[in-house]
């Protein structure tokens, strides 16, 4: 008998953040699999086991979550965010493709969560108000001829922008190279966000302007906004500011 | 005394899609305020009021709960989705700026929710498992050739899309010149979700190929999906198939 495989976002972090949807989910599990700090978000309870694992294992972590799965188990894969935004969802079916045919008669279900980017928005007031692309910042699974391509159409399409993945210890040139790219490309008052940690108890919001951003004020638990040429701030007295993009483009600004 | 003015996602429709932390902000609210049917998904109690109003009078909603607010109540706008992504939060904003210099004073948050674009990602699988880009369709407030530029940039940087907004009944034209800019700068095989009314009891998903699309496949309440050259679809016996876009961008492919 086949079992069930649930895909669910946990959201940035905040248990406030997680839908009722997914913790029903979780609750009938038998079985959560995940990166470790994931997997220790769900608590721990009778008839629960715990599969954590380590960063990029996806492809293996999914295949494990849809053995079990096909032997009968209810199993919860959990991501953090939207599972479907750079996160297990498409590991869990790149998986499924190139498995046994059996895997095809799973139950599966994805359940939304809230992106890390659409939290970052929120908690700045509402940069991504009008049209805006996300891109992931690692070249990990991509050339970064691309990421640099999609970046400048970005640009060029003034779209507000959401980086996910900015910067790793390991590749901290790519997104010194992104900065670079933006001031060739954009005028130097252009609105960012670094969003660090958002919705935790760590979290830091740093609203800047482009000439003044710093390869440094990201690191990988960091979401980068951008803003269009429309953006704005309003300075607030004794209250935070706010960025935000209007819902209107005039005829022919962007032309 | 100044009140609190929170800015609130419902998600696309389903209750098991609304945050707690949302929840918990409709609990204390005084007033809430929004489009007819999003008020309506706010249940009544004692010591709240209900100001529903039509929809595109985005700015005069604002306005009064603006008003509201800075009286001291405990004011919540909602939106569907998410509150950032085409929904009010950008309208309040424009109001605030616009508005008495004592406005600014007014606590403000931002809560976000599942947006109509994700959730209908996650019925279908994973189709915006890579970098993509959320459009709205919508011409009310910007030119049409903007939304055009910016449909072809998304192509030619092959980002998967989400389009807000597709089709009213007013101007029913413009989604038919969207699916002629995708024909003519697509594969004919490009994979398209149109998702309608996600997460409700009405909720219809329809996966087809760009070259079987046809313009009756949207309507207002429709979100529609278009995969990049990657997207891949998994079908499957005696399950829905599933649509994703793979994490990997092979070397020099979209190049």
């Amino acid at each position: 008998m086949s079992g069930t495989l649930v895909i669910a976002g946990l959201g940035p972090g905040s248990d406030a953040l997680v839908t009722p949807e997914v913790s029903a989910a979780l609750a009938e599990a038998t079985d959560v699999v995940g990166y470790i700090p994931y997997v220790a978000r769900v608590p721990d309870r009778a008839g629960l086991r715990r599969h954590a694992s380590d960063n990029r294992v996806e492809l293996d972590r999914s295949r494990h979550a849809l053995a079990m799965a096909a032997e009968g188990r209810r199993v919860v894969v959990v991501s953090s965010g939207d599972p479907g935004v750079f996160a297990m969802a498409s590991a869990v079916f790149e998986a499924l493709e190139a498995g046994p045919e059996g895997w095809r008669g799973i139950e599966i279900r994805v359940l939304p969560g809230i992106t890390a980017m659409l939290a970052a928005a929120a908690a700045a007031g509402a940069p991504l108000g009008h049209d805006f692309c996300a891109i992931n910042l690692s070249d990990n699974l991509k050339p970064w001829a691309l990421i640099e391509k999609r970046l400048r159409l970005a640009v060029e399409g003034d779209f507000a922008m959401g980086f996910y993945n900015p910067r790793s210890k390991a590749r901290p040139e790519g997104f010194t190279r992104v900065l670079d790219v933006l001031r060739e490309t954009c005028e130097p008052e252009r609105l960012m966000i670094f969003a660090r940690a958002v919705s935790t108890p760590d979290q830091a919001l740093r609203i800047t302007a482009l000439k003044d951003a710093a390869p440094e004020m990201a690191d990988m638990r960091t979401v980068v906004l951008v803003g269009s040429s429309l953006t704005r701030l309003i300075a607030r007295e004794g209250q935070a500011p706010l960025v935000y993009t209007p819902r209107s483009a005039p005829e022919g600004r962007s032309e």
